[in-house]
């Protein structure tokens, strides 16, 4: 299962007492020699664990990543990288690796100081715990607000890509508040993973949307053991392509739909842009406006707010192109504008998804997004997150 | 009071049936030949009022406006801009101008066609009942999901600058939803009124959010009916630049202050960016982040998600610079963060206030923003908006 399901890998999760209570100390790693890449969030402010594993990783090829959840070690200065070495530090030494081999994530409240006597006193118990079966233990001690798991798995022809990934607030583009380990025993050279990661990202967890927030701490780990150890070819390198794109999929998916207080998922497509960039950016635009979320949580088919947020999209210093035209928009399978003009249809939407299709009639340009609505439950569980 | 304070206005509202109950037509009217300006929404899905209104002010001074809340008249194809100017025209047969001289502003639902007949059979009702006091019932009628009415006056040494606006969802620069309609009697040259009227809407209107959602219909009309037929001096000119300023902060404060659901009025100030630009990319950021607005809701003085939303503050295709080293942070009074470290500080938040001042300790760049709380109520009335 999930990070553990490709041959080379081993996984744990122990309870740290970071949070109040489970499991919050996850451990993977490499049973071979492993290559490996990383994404990384854009925001200015990234938390030490972001800022110590980059650097680790321009130095080594990582073989073991540590996850804690509970505190993000976000905003806690020079102190934060401290912790955050000597986390990687002592998970180096019970592993046998080099502290550059470590990467180190964290997820949570940003502002508070790891407590590194815990996480120290935990990770021998996380290291003794490594098992090829470990993988679902993991993927519970990284959750934060989450309420189930998110695991997942693509087995190919003689070699397997699976991970886990956490996230259900400050989900965003580049990247969500969201953690995500991949690993594969398809064999990769060192500095070709992060070639294939990338790719895989832009469609799965950056156009995927919750609150339209972008974390101090996300990252995309892949991890490749090599151990299925056959001859590649060019069909095997497309069939990994697509395993791992379908392992990324399914993982932003599942974030998407444990979104904090969802209770729906949307998928907004949008064509006939004048550019791709332009697709995107109305795509995102829509899926993060308030008033299109709170529409969807309440059922109601008010798709003139998918209009005003398609029209102000934020792009090139302005908004994106659009004529109102031109705009045609099918709203959860029923069309009712076109060419400019309401149809006076009333779309039915009472289901747990629902889908937004924008046609702006100006171009080839398309884009797609997933989102989710905005609850009671979202702002209850904000308000209350450290309470 | 508001748009009859100053001298030379008179106005009325009236209940035409748009809505199901109470006040939604507003009628504004000058006495004396007028000169105006105004400011419309950036929003590439522009109402029909907006797009007949904009005609409407190239072609002469406008003299009168008639505003109607319950429906936005957007997305109504060429069918609806035929409807605004039909209500321009029986405005203009009623008060004796000619159609162009009367502007047009519609807020309500997006998607739906104007009553026009109950439009045009509540008009005469409108006109009869103007009177120079009846700027409260104008005030009433243009109102959606606001909660109370939203009035200003700034009176100076021989003349008056009185407003009424509306909003309390869909509030966000370029402009808002949001319809404000300010008026004088200071003497104002033709194609001055628009010179006066944009440094004052940066520093209000456009430095507030409520939802970070950017309407079709948003629109600021000012309208100087000279009738304080004073000599102009350098030193009035300045007086009445403050007014006006006054009077639009006035205004945007009670727009936030009435933000659908708000519990909470938090004003954000952002000193030592890198750019003017760049503090305020930071102020709207923090201003409109889902976290930050729920934290406040829930009087969490959770500082980490202000941090989080500084570092992704979209700006020139990148995010606004930032270094985390430098910025310090004080919460509702109370130090949290110095030069990128913790201080170990809880601030106490209880009130209906919150301030929030992030010093980036880059440079010179400062912007202030108001934003409200995002609530449970906030939900509520959006999911139901329409039922």
């Amino acid at each position: 299962m999930s990070v553990t399901a490709a041959k080379g890998f081993e996984a744990s999760g122990v309870a740290a007492g970071i949070r109040r209570e489970g499991k919050d100390l996850a451990l993977v790693r490499a049973t071979t020699r492993a290559t490996g890449a990383a994404v990384w969030t854009r925001n200015r402010v990234q938390a030490a664990p972001i800022v110590v594993s980059k650097a680790h990783l321009e130095l080594a090829e990582p073989q073991a990543v540590v996850v804690n959840s509970g505190i993000a070690n976000a905003a806690t200065g020079a102190r934060g990288e401290l912790d955050a070495v000597a986390t990687a530090a002592e998970a180096a030494r019970l592993l046998s690796l080099d502290v550059e081999e470590v990467l180190v994530l964290s997820t949570g409240v940003i502002g508070e100081l790891l407590p590194l006597e815990k996480i120290r006193a935990a990770l021998p118990e996380a290291a003794a715990a490594l098992s090829a079966l470990g993988g679902s233990d993991a993927a519970e001690a990284i959750l934060t607000t989450d309420t189930r798991t998110k695991q997942a798995v693509s087995a190919a022809d003689g070699f397997a890509v699976g991970g886990m990934a956490k996230g259900s607030g400050m989900i965003h583009p580049n990247l969500a508040t969201m953690l995500a380990v991949v690993t594969t025993d398809y064999p990769l050279e060192p500095g070709e993973a992060i070639e294939v990661l990338r790719p895989s990202i832009e469609t799965s967890f950056n156009s995927i949307s919750v609150d339209g927030e972008c974390s101090t701490n996300d990252a995309v780990v892949l991890l490749s053991s090599g151990a299925a150890a056959f001859e590649r070819t060019e069909a095997s390198d497309t069939a990994f392509g697509h395993a791992l794109q379908a392992v990324c999929a399914d993982l932003a998916a599942q974030i998407v739909a444990d979104g904090e207080g969802a209770t729906l998922v949307a998928e907004i497509s949008v064509s006939g842009a004048a550019s791709g960039a332009e697709a995107r950016a109305i795509a995102q635009r829509i899926a993060t406006s308030p008033l299109v979320k709170t529409a969807l949580f309440g059922r109601d088919a008010n798709w003139g707010r998918v209009l005003m947020a398609a029209g102000s999209a934020p792009y090139n210093g302005g908004y994106a192109r659009l004529d109102p035209a031109r705009v045609s928009l099918v709203y959860n399978g029923t069309a009712v504008l076109s060419g400019g003009a309401p149809l006076a249809a009333e779309p039915p939407v009472d289901g747990a998804t629902c889908t937004i299709e924008l046609d702006l009639g100006l171009g080839d340009g398309r884009a797609s997004y997933l989102t989710s609505d905005l609850s009671y439950d979202y702002v209850r569980i904000n308000a209350d997150y450290r309470s």
